[in-house]
């Protein structure tokens, strides 16, 4: 039985992790499902889409993660997105896995020392 | 009475909004009550302190958002913990304030579109 799995990476906060995430994303669909996939997208749009499309995004994603047996973290490009859905789903009770560069960036310490 | 303000802005996410956060924190002091007002002295650091500091960092953190009246947020500068602090004071029904730089960045689908 395929896991759901929901990839988080940052999107507005910057597109400079894009290739890695779509590789992340591949290697997860060799054995699983990835319900955001869209995020390794390097055509995805960085900008703003108003209230109304912002708002459909948020409730897409909001029901991929109650949907989704796990998240999986890419966290070396700061997003306030990813620090969101971490939270949420930590909330649900829902397995995280964080992975970032260690040798380049400095992780949260609301990541770092969470239990 | 004053009220308990948690401030949130970034730290490991980049510095550059810090100069920005001590003026913010500096108003909101001259009618209430800044619970962090670390986040706006230069400087702090911006290295992870470990696991067992950085857990006590996070549990500092989490009691502060418990205590707090509402939730300040600058989100310029993207940040996994301030997505997180969020998420975790809109879980516990904490009103939140958002600000950033419309001329210079792109908010989070996740914070823009949430209802």
């Amino acid at each position: 039985m395929k896991k759901k799995i929901y990839f988080a990476g940052a999107i507005r906060g910057g597109r400079e992790g894009a290739a890695l995430y779509r590789r992340i994303i591949d290697r997860i669909k060799e054995t699983d499902t990835v319900l955001t996939e869209h995020v390794g997208n390097p055509a995805l749009s960085r900008f703003e889409q108003g209230r109304d499309k912002d708002s459909e995004i948020y409730a897409q994603d909001i029901a991929w993660l109650r949907e989704s047996d796990l998240l999986i973290a890419e966290c070396s490009v700061p997003s306030l997105g990813v620090g969101y859905e971490l939270a949420f789903a930590e909330r649900l009770g829902t397995p995280c896995y964080l992975f970032y560069r260690r040798d380049r960036v400095q992780l949260s310490a609301m990541l770092n020392g969470d239990p």
